[in-house]
């Protein structure tokens, strides 16, 4: 090793880890934007008694991306049917004005884009300064390299598997690689930092995430089809994918 | 009178009708922002069961007003749970590219902001080619004049008497000049179209606002207090006040 | 008169003129949106012999308008093939940043949207400092009142009676209402201002807009289409129907 | 007079007064625009010294006009200064966000522009509700009417004479009108109102607008011109000037 | 090789090819930026005539670029003119509203710039729903990283070796490290991706991107200079411009 | 080393240099930010006098950071007050439209920002061609990789130690590493380029930066604080703290 200066983040791709962190157990966010909005606080009590791990929340601006989903108002409704974590995904632009409001609708995490402004570190100090943890996520174009300087401070990454917007897209491929750099530069802080993948999710793919490095994986349709008769199977389902992926890495 | 041109909408102002034409009946339309967003079905449901005429839906994009509410997806999970008309309020700019969204999902009624962008007509040509009814809705300091070239081809007009945003507002008086005017105007243009009201519309301001001309009434907090047993009576008493007001005038 | 403050430009609405101003030549502006951009030069030249009397250019910058049409690049190109008044329609926001390359390109008449902005008056005084002619357009929705405190200072008016963005739509009749009350303040002035309509104009809406008091006709496809042989008769028959309208009023 | 409905505020423009109301005395508002920049705190105790009611600020953000001046930190640092009336003028949009900060830096007056969103109702709350007094301004091209939902809430309407965003412009004649019908306007609501005029005010176009109607007048450079040893006599002549108007009128 | 996670895409810069992947052949593109827009049909014809392989259409918005050129419906007038390859370059923000409206038009590469919006993945997806070669351009300063997640399913790259705007500018210098850059990451994806150089491009500086990699040229004033007589000497002179610098490499 | 393309500038990151440069010393650069606005003439003296090296000015517009400071006017009268380098910092975007405002009221240094618009490029051209030096400033959470194909062109490159917007603020020290690398690519350029930091600069904060390779310091209340009489003992302090970083360094 030289003097040349280097990122102490980007260094964790050069070595390799005398031993492999433990890693956190895989767990499973199913998104409600898959489920009935007409009845959202059965089905978030639903899915939680299933086996959720994080009720995951997509919120969109019509905006930041091309469809309008729930706000701060719809969180809050919620929250009393589940003691499960809140895991709020924000994709709206500028977002600052918006996250003391989903901080007090009970957002346990708040996760960002990354794109979404030029001021990103301002953001993750203003969601930690309200008490919550904090995510920032990846559109499926950006580069890791956009964390370097703020991967430290952070709770969650994100990485978009699919464009932001509307459910039931094909999980994109090229993501895995991303998966697996931002698996080692996560490692590399020391820190308890979750790698949550969104878009495209089924056990056939949770195969794939888990063993990039994913330990959260958002899980739309996937989680939510067949009635709520079928939520503990599918989120079972997801589990053992993930599982599997995990031990053949 | 002279020959000097004038808009045959505001020559409404200018005559007293020979015989004043049959009023439409009152209508209630209780605003599902101030329902439980746990349980919007079975709140759809109730509301409508209760008595409501129109289910009032307040799409907010956290742009146009400085609120998140709900989008298509939401409308499209409620439409099954009430046959009454789907009356769906757009706080969105730019607005045109939801509009087909909206009207997808179900809304029987689309009203837009005419502050909402400088091509209000291209809009309302929109709304109807996709074989929905259109509004247009007027913020507090707007005068009705923006809609002299319009008026004909709406089929409501929302008077604004809180500034869009937030539900428990407090009555803004100075619009019930703006419905006294509108009300001349639509009764010139000897066409069907709902003078519609929204924002702190209690039992005592809705006599006020019937009155002065309005025929639709948006109600939040005062429809759907006291739980789905009170609903009835709620919109009975709002009704009332109305009716009262309107004897009156 | 009493003591009452009125606009001058009002003013207009309420007095019979003593005598009838003598009006303006009825002008007729083809615009090159529906020639043939693969050779607009030679388009150009023709329809200025065919007997056009202004060349209309519509300049779309598919931010304010949804359609991206020509430049500044392409009116000079074209200013060589014509001796005629070049007139020039910016639907361009915010287009003060744009007025002097069209002015250096060969714009005669700049012509901006008074809906694009909400510093009219200093665009007006920008294109009149650069020693071009000044018009300011409406939308259809948009009411003449916003031209109350700049009319004296224009050149030229222009009603839009389609949505500015695409050839081949259907004349809106209310505009004509609109024309008329321009008429009568246009005249109030004692200025010569032209007064111009777009969209929709054949020779029977030529008609409608001349007896309305308009002055120049922007045709489109009424003006160039049958190929270059044709175009003198498309003139001449627009100007009839004009002329037919006025003799009619 | 009909049964008509019509604005109480528009009304007043229909009915002579059965007696004029007793006028505020003129005050004089130097806008410190106009002084030295290196010396700002002296600038203004000279100005208050001089006789300068109000003191003016303009704050301008580069995007609503096109100049940048300064920001709520320099009305802060002012304000131990001068006990006179701090009168902001904000040339900024959106404005809602900084509307706090200049209250909490001193301001008196809070003064927006109508023509700076589409929720003006809702600024002129926010500014009352942080306790201090507002105003709206309106640019040379805007008509007075969008005041007219609003207009009795406010202690201030501004008049620009020029088009914000530079000193030294030459006053626009065709605002004298709308001075004219925003005296009556204010008159007719029988409030307290400031009617204040900025832009190209000398003790010559101060005897118009006076006459016309107006009570406060921003003066820059015929305040500030010849050093401090002239800024009483400026300020007297702008009075004397605005007093001659007046008196004729 | 480690465990080291690491993109396929950035990999291609450590590792020397086994074999030289054959390189496509050198083609031009003229841009019709600096052809005569009164004739643009015939200039077309002429510069395929002249051995052009592309032809290059700059379309720029006013918004993303300073400059405001041509449009869809300029891009369908050319198409019958010429068989070859219309690369369509759009300097637009937002853009996806205006990609179908070019491939319609005939656009068979649509290239859009990585700057222009966060979701630059959907667009590319986007392009090749509806059939047409999608390519990313890079501004000058814009780093060839923000290609890791795309390069693989685009068809051409576009490197500006000039800001985007106007014609006329000297080439970059620095670029032609880009060009290496991005040479050797498609290299080794396999693929068949166009590397386009645009900007300040002479038989000189030809010769220089040519053997940093680049086989697609846009020239303007470089192809379209002299007249139509000269143009086929032109386009000799840039390919036997790059040619020697591709053989020199 | 293989034969794999490199940029030149990221290549300064992988050698160790044969001789380390000779370095440009430290200088302080007081934020007029901190200084009494009513008095800003005598604080520029004053702050030269006390051994200020660049008289730093913070330049906000509310939109690209939410704090409005300062602009042209205010910068040009301080110009007479010191013969100091005036390094200004730009906090505006688009920034292009403001440049030459600022060069003529006496900028020696104009620094904009890498995230405020896709045409870094061409922004860094402009500035140049008016005569001044030119900085870039990078957020906290922004790589340094944006600069890699800018650098060589810059006077200055600015590392953001707290977000911008407001001063008294504590030191990131996530910074040090981006400018450890960014001082290994500046030497690889072998121009004099200066390294600055801004934010919680104190001198004990002061020995970090240095050390890391920052050669000029932004200071607020650090340089401020006290009172005049403290100013030059405060500057002292700076440079103490600094100088003993970079021998220890």
């Amino acid at each position: 090793m030289t003097e040349a200066p280097a990122s102490p983040v980007r260094a964790g791709l050069n070595h390799t880890a005398a031993a492999t962190p433990s890693r956190a157990p895989i767990r499973i966010a199913p998104s409600i934007l898959s489920a009935d909005f007409g009845r959202l606080g059965a089905e978030v009590q639903a899915i939680d008694d299933a086996g959720a791990d994080y009720i995951h929340v997509d919120v969109m601006d019509g905006h930041y991306v091309p469809n309008l989903t729930i706000g701060p108002m719809v969180v809050k409704a919620l929250k009393p049917w589940s003691k499960k974590v809140f895991d709020v995904h924000l994709m709206i632009a500028p977002v600052d004005p918006y996250i003391a409001a989903f901080v007090e609708a009970g957002a346990d995490i708040v996760t960002v884009h990354a794109e979404a402004g030029p001021h990103l570190h301002r953001t993750v100090q203003l969601v930690k300064s309200l008490g919550a943890k904090v995510g920032v996520s990846l559109n499926p174009s950006t580069p890791p390299e956009v964390l370097d300087y703020v991967l430290p401070d952070l709770d969650l990454v994100l990485v978009m598997s699919v464009n932001p917007g509307f459910g039931g897209q094909s999980f994109i491929p090229s993501q895995l690689d991303k998966i697996r750099i931002l698996r080692a530069r996560i490692d590399a802080t020391g820190r308890d930092i979750d790698l949550e993948v969104d878009g495209g999710v089924t056990p056939e793919t949770a195969a794939l995430v888990a063993a990039a490095g994913a330990d959260v994986l958002v899980a739309g349709s996937a989680a939510f089809k067949g009635g709520a008769a079928a939520y503990a199977d599918n989120i079972a389902r997801l589990r053992a994918g993930a599982d599997r992926g995990r031990q053949g890495a």
